[in-house]
């Protein structure tokens, strides 16, 4: 089920600049790690990183109704998404600022990440640059109510 | 970071009713498979047992440019998710077809879902009636859109 | 305004079995009968036995603002939609559940169908397992915004 | 199921002002029509008016797979919604421009509805108007997107 | 970066028509005032016509985060949008109602531009008209939601 | 209608940066300035450094059904928006495809932007890898479609 590879996509990460399985040796898929214990422990790393006690409350929340999804959480959306190398956490976190500005039906989440984006280095400003743009390409409503999010998260974090 | 599970979800499916690593005698996380090559093989299987081979055909087309992105709909999105026990695979794909339906911006999705309930035992006319009640839930425009996939996906099928 | 019917949709009711005027006697397609009456009865029973009260309530409260508009939910909704036979309730309450967890901004009609589920006997387990479904389709903020509104259900439902 | 009317809704449509079943003299439910034959009838004439042979086809192309739902939206579509007096047609056919553009999921509805507004009297320039105004409220592409169906319809209407 | 007119569009309002600045005798470009303080003037007295006080609250508000969106919302929404001929101000809030009622996700921006809609002249029932016309067109429970959003304008209106 | 600014909001130019009138000479914040050619060019700049020949093909376009929309994609859309200092221009582009992929109801501007994307130096990996992301955000669906996108635009670039 392979198929060719496009030339132009030079800069795929290579298995050596990915952690995994070290008893895994092939290279043509460098960013399954066939252990889950890696992922779990990439991703509860990348988790606490990112999102801090926000996040890590959010997937404990969960464990009562849906322990399996608290897992995905983990090992899929940090493990093996979030974790990945290729682009950077700060361009991470606006890119998912941006969308769930976008979406405008996510704020929890949106408030985590504007968390998470604090927590990785970006700065207020940036995070509003990103809310503004959103003004552009899914209009005035879903940037205003993206707004009033993150003065709430500005505030906590300064109050 | 555990909580307690809410006493109503008695039905969560026990580590015994679940396949899972055979070393694994732990019964906490019943759907975290710790062996990736687990999750990969029921991944394909039941990848293929849905969508057959358009399906596969989405996977292997998407290796080019993403290659870890077509393990994550194995591995992921069949392996963890629509594997699950817990509901059956005509429910699943019912589910699948409403949310597409409702969305409206996932067309090749929903025809590769159209053709995967059919494999799964749906009968054309329950994909219909899906299909009609989100005329309720998302209105007439996103029903008729789905319809016209529906119906291709069937003359193919009889064609 | 008539064209033919495609022959593989086998199952869709034909001509003969759709009593179209109130002559016709024959009562195995209530769903297109001609008398409001009928729909008025039949959309208030479906209505009563998939969202017992708490439809009953949203509906009730419509009728200040837009009384037409509650007649519509009851005649359209439940009579027309809800009411008709080729797909089982059970499989109806899932897929509204599908719909609008990912569509992610109806919460109250969420709930609503939730326990609507519950009526109807879908088990807890199946609510959950179309939500954590809907990760793949409508990504995880969508999914973990209705666990929230399922776990209130649930809470209520065995407080 | 009655509560009590708004006091300010003082201009809710009264029994005598609803075109109804010349036989039903009750007020208790001015907009529904008792008999499927008055509904349909209207519907049809409705959708005639507004959208013309382009919404007959896509009525038209509905009944091979789904002649239930060509039903629907002839009687409730078009037969209780479109029909209702208290908005004039003008501005419903703007409205629903309105929403369409917004969704940015709806392209054929769009130009069906393009057409019907020019059908019921709407100049060109509101139509562009109203997509223009989009752009503030669901950003630049979906107004751009919404433009390029305007400007078939346009050359169509105009070639 | 000119392309010639669709002759069609013969009535895009001419220079002449538009309200700009005075010295401006130059055709090309009817609708780009080139003062800013004329955008500015326009936009404020504009969002004051339509929103009255809670426009101008949210806008207010914004300025503590964002001054420069802000002045977006006066400058670009009022001052070039809102403002333009072509299309009188009861459809363009009708239309703002029925986009934002389809959308789903900006009840704060519908509350207010159903304020707005009552400011230039609509009447409550017509609100309600597009909102119940949305059921068709979004669903219900797009709908439904917004009807909420009415009732307590309306109620607040009368109250 | 001036409210106190947020003391964390650091970064936010102040007043005194704010070239608000045309006697204001200081350069440091030109997406202010009062006169609109100074938008015009600066937008026009703009434009051409993100998307080149295709975003100005697509405002080319514009020009005969709508050119003032025209005029405000590249006035406010770019000279005020996209122009902002605060922001690199490679978050800003990776930012809009995050959006425009979540969205999933743009792909002609989806494709713009990642040939923005290109032009102002994100390596194509990097632009692989926000769609990816969102497959956590938005769904598998939305992720996979503009994946379609991302490789139609890289064969270009590279065919």
């Amino acid at each position: 089920m392979k198929s060719q590879r496009l030339d132009f996509v030079t800069d795929v990460p290579t298995p050596t600049t990915f952690p995994r399985d070290p008893h895994d040796t092939d290279g043509t898929r460098p960013e399954v790690v066939s252990y889950g214990d890696d992922r779990r422990a990439r991703g509860l790393r990348t988790l606490a990183e990112i999102t801090g006690e926000s996040g890590e409350r959010v997937v404990d929340r969960l464990r009562d109704i849906a322990p399996d999804f608290a897992d995905w959480i983990i090992d899929f959306s940090y493990g093996d998404v979030m974790a990945r190398p290729g682009l950077d956490r700060r361009s991470r976190q606006l890119a998912t600022i941006a969308a769930l500005t976008a979406l405008g039906n996510a704020q929890p989440q949106l408030r985590v990440h504007i968390v998470g984006a604090l927590n990785v280095g970006c700065r207020p400003q940036e995070v509003i640059e990103v809310i503004l743009q959103m003004a552009v390409f899914a209009g005035f409503p879903a940037a205003i109510n993206a707004l009033t999010v993150a003065r709430e998260v500005f505030e906590q974090a300064t109050g």
